[in-house]
Parts: C-alpha cells; sequence; structure tokens
C-alpha cells in the first residue's frame, strides 16, 4: 500500500537527501510587502532548490497575511512544486506548515483546504483536541500529518515539558507521551512529528520512544540547532526518519540552489558515516 | 484604559447579552459548495442576529476550504459585522476561530492577517507552544485571545485531562494548568479561555482556577452542552465571564433572528435569577 511516508521514503531515495526545504516568505525579505513578492520569492527557491529538496514546507502564516491575494500565491507556489515534481520525474511532497487543530466537521474542512483546495501532500497539526481532532486528516494514507512534539521555542516549557501521570505508567514529559500516542496512531503509515533540533538529546529520547516515526526537524541554523548532533539523534536505522527543515539558511543564501546541495551533500556524508 | 474585554463588556451591557453567534458556514447548511454561498449564508445570519449578539465568531475553516474566495468572504462577513456595529451604534466584537499556534515571526504573521488584513477584534489560539506563541496577539490591550483549555469532544482527555506535576504544587489536569497560566498572561486584561459546555463541574473547577478571566463556552445545544447548567457553572459573581457560543441553534432555525433573540432572553433570565 502506497503511504505518504513510503512516498517520501521513495523521493528521499531519488535525491539522496533529508533536506526539507522551508517556504517562509517573511515581510523582511520580500522586495515589497505583497503576494506578489512572497511568491516570486518562493518561486525563484522552488526552482533553484527543487532538485536537492525532499520535501517543501510552505508556512502558511506569511501567505495568509496577503489575504485572499495571499492564498492565491500559496497556490500558484505549491502548483509550481508540482510542476518541478514533474520536471524532475520524481514527486516531491509538499508539507502545509499550518499548525491546526480542531474538532469533527472543522477539521474535515481544514483537511479538505490542505489537500483539495491547496493540493498538499501533508500537514503540521497541533496535538491539543486530542485523536479525533488527527483522524480526518489521515483518512486517506497518501496524505499525511506531523504533530507538534516537541518544539524548539522557549515556550515549549510552559506545556510540553510538564509531566504527565499515566495509570500503570511512570510519568514522563508531555512530548514523550505525545510521541507514544502518535505512535500508536500510525495505523496507516502516514503519522510522523516534529521535533526541534535544540536539544539532541531531546531528539534521542523521543527517537527511543517512537522508533520507527519520520520526524519533521525545525531549528537548525537561525535557531541554533546543530545539524550533524540532530541527525545523529534522529536518524532510524535504516537512514531514513529524519527531514531537516532549513529555511532561512537557503532563502538567504547568495546562491540558494548551491546552499540546497551543500545541505544534502553535507547530511549524505553523516548518513554515510554513521550507517558504516 | 481600554482592552478587548472591556470592549465585550461594553458592547453585553449594550444588547443585555452574553450570546455568541457562531458563522460556520458548513458545505452541508448552504445553498451550493461556494464561497458566495458561505458569504450568502452568514450575511443572512450577521443582519439578523447582530441586535442580540455579544459577539461573532467565524470559523476560518469553513472559509479556507473555498481557497482565495473564501478568504475573500471572511473578510466581506468581518466587513458586514462593522457595518451592523455602526447601524447599532454598539462595536459587535469579531472572535476569528482559527485556533493558531505558532512561533515568533510567525505568530506575528497571523497576528497581522487576524487583526491587520481581516480586522477580527480577537483570535482563539492553541496553547501547546507556550507563551511566547501567544504573545504576539496580546501586545495590544484591544485585541484579544482566547486559549484552548478544556474542549468539548472525546479526544480532549488524550492531552487535557492528563495530571501533570508542578514543582511544589499539587498535580491538576493540564486543563487547569493552562488556565492558571492563562491567568498570568494576562497583565493587559485580553487573555480568555475556551472552555467547553460538556461538563458544568469541570466549567466550575475552571472557574474557580481563573476567576477573573472570560470563557468563551462552545458545545451548547448540538454537542449536549445545557445553557442553564453552563452559565450556573461560569459565569462570575459580576454577571459576566462567560460567553456562550451557538451556531447551528441559530443558524438552522426557521427565524435565525428568533432564535438568537430566544436565546439572549433565556439567558438574561439564568442571570437576573443568578444575581437576586
Amino acid at each position: 500500500m502506497e503511504t505518504f511516508f513510503s512516498l517520501l521514503e521513495r523521493r528521499v531515495d531519488d535525491c539522496s537527501s533529508l533536506l526539507c526545504v522551508g517556504l517562509d516568505p517573511h515581510v523582511d525579505d520580500l522586495q515589497s510587502p505583497t503576494a506578489d513578492a512572497a511568491r516570486e520569492h518562493c518561486l525563484r527557491l522552488v526552482k533553484a532548490a527543487a532538485p536537492y529538496a525532499a520535501a517543501f514546507k510552505p508556512n502558511t502564516a506569511f501567505f495568509e497575511r496577503f489575504g485572499p491575494q495571499g492564498w492565491t500565491a500559496l497556490k500558484q507556489v505549491i502548483d509550481a512544486i508540482r510542476q518541478e515534481s514533474q520536471r524532475l520525474g520524481s514527486h516531491v511532497p509538499v508539507i502545509l506548515d499550518a499548525k491546526r487543530g480542531d474538532i469533527a466537521s472543522t477539521a474535515e474542512a481544514y483537511a479538505a483546504s490542505a489537500f483539495d483546495s491547496l493540493g498538499a501532500d501533508a500537514i503540521t497539526l497541533s496535538p491539543y483536541l486530542g485523536r479525533d481532532s488527527i483522524e480526518p486528516f489521515i483518512q486517506d494514507p497518501e496524505h499525511g500529518a506531523f504533530l507538534l512534539c516537541k518544539t524548539s521555542n522557549a515556550g515549549a516549557q510552559d506545556l510540553q515539558d510538564l509531566k504527565v501521570e499515566r495509570p500503570g505508567k511512570q510519568p514522563v514529559p508531555l512530548y514523550l507521551h505525545v510521541a507514544e500516542m502518535a505512535r500508536g496512531w500510525n495505523v496507516r503509515g502516514n503519522v510522523g512529528l516534529v521535533v526541534g533540533a535544540t536539544y539532541p538529546a531531546t531528539l534521542a529520547e523521543v527517537r527511543a520512544a517512537a522508533p520507527e516515526l519520520w520526524f519533521l526537524v525545525p531549528g537548525v541554523g537561525v535557531q541554533g540547532g546543530d545539524l550533524d548532533a540532530a541527525l545523529q539523534a534522529g536518524l532510524r536505522q535504516d537512514g531514513m526518519g529524519v527531514l531537516i527543515n532549513v529555511a532561512r539558511g537557503i532563502a538567504r543564501a547568495l546562491d540558494p540552489g548551491s546552499a540546497a546541495a551543500s545541505l544534502r551533500d553535507h547530511m549524505l556524508g553523516i548518513r554515510r558515516a554513521m550507517q558504516k
């Protein structure tokens, strides 16, 4: 059976890359504060980085702020990724970084928005509302969901780090409970986790709690996470299981294509060294 | 100092109402599955219910699913609420039910989207990423944020009901910890909570943990919550502090205006009885 993660793994093999290219058109990085400039900014990155990208991750916030025009730009960026996929002869998945979370028919409407209207392959979700808020996004095995587990910001300690009591089990930090739950919900091979790169020891801990899940790992570079340590702590034994998200490190490079290629090659070296 | 909740309380006084009218244009309720039909559905409700509405709460999901046209419709619905406010001579706040949650500059972009681009007064947010994910939304006292605390769905037990350990304190369910945190973050008078109506005892418990905060209470009617019990459990001693959200109970009524008026009057009766 084809699943979101079997599609992703095929792409990882095709391009020998674990790089997820974040598309975050910050107003500060644009030539003008407009949806057109956001689209052009992203299209340039898509074109330059596609050969080295295991996935692209546009963040809805930076498009929404431009209203309907921003929403149109987001759709155009996703369409451009589809065109690059065709050109490359290899499907590059689109992970919509939307961090949605709502119940019942509302979650269904968000799923329709992400997968049907925008044409994304996967989405990031908040786990706070529990399983029934996730289900509408993972009914189709070819669509995936990455649940926020442990984030790289200071506020992560406010909820995620709290130890939770569970009957008949040892207390664990909430983020590990989320990892265990996500593992249980992954019956169709399409549930992953968002785990920040800031603390490699935490990544290793989540890996131990969810040995087979894919992690989307932001926070390398600007947020201070160390790439090598993140891969060493997070990779599965098969050299898969970690998507390293880089946004500004590519967007602000003089040559985004070269920056993406270097990141791909560097990660490949680490993977090979680990598998020896 | 004017704050979101002082604005809301003025509106509650003006219309003697604690009713929040949910604007959820479910595809099933529309004449056709289009953004135009969603807009017309909502405009009819806004016009009929405005005199009895302490606030309106459009849910972004049902607009997003129609792409850019949906986003245009959402803006038009919010503009129509502004026009009704002018006609009534009383500002009816708009709470954007978006349940967003992201970090740093991304949260700032979502705040710009909700408050600057769409013109909403307040927003619902997920607390999972902690304080720094909330801050960009509450910098301006006249803009408010309702944090998800205890929701009315079955999945609420997966995270929200877990007991969390805190140094030097008794373990409490996560939702009570969120209530206590929100209370601490409410330094500008613009932080509230989303607490489902399903379990009045839980509402009373959250009220005890956060005596002065405003609660946005969904789940009355379709989701089985009891209106009288919710008000009795949630109202502050001043007869304020609870916004009862009703969506389908108004949208599916033969006469939405009468349905809203009846709800307003019924709640007013309960408030008066409690204050005797």
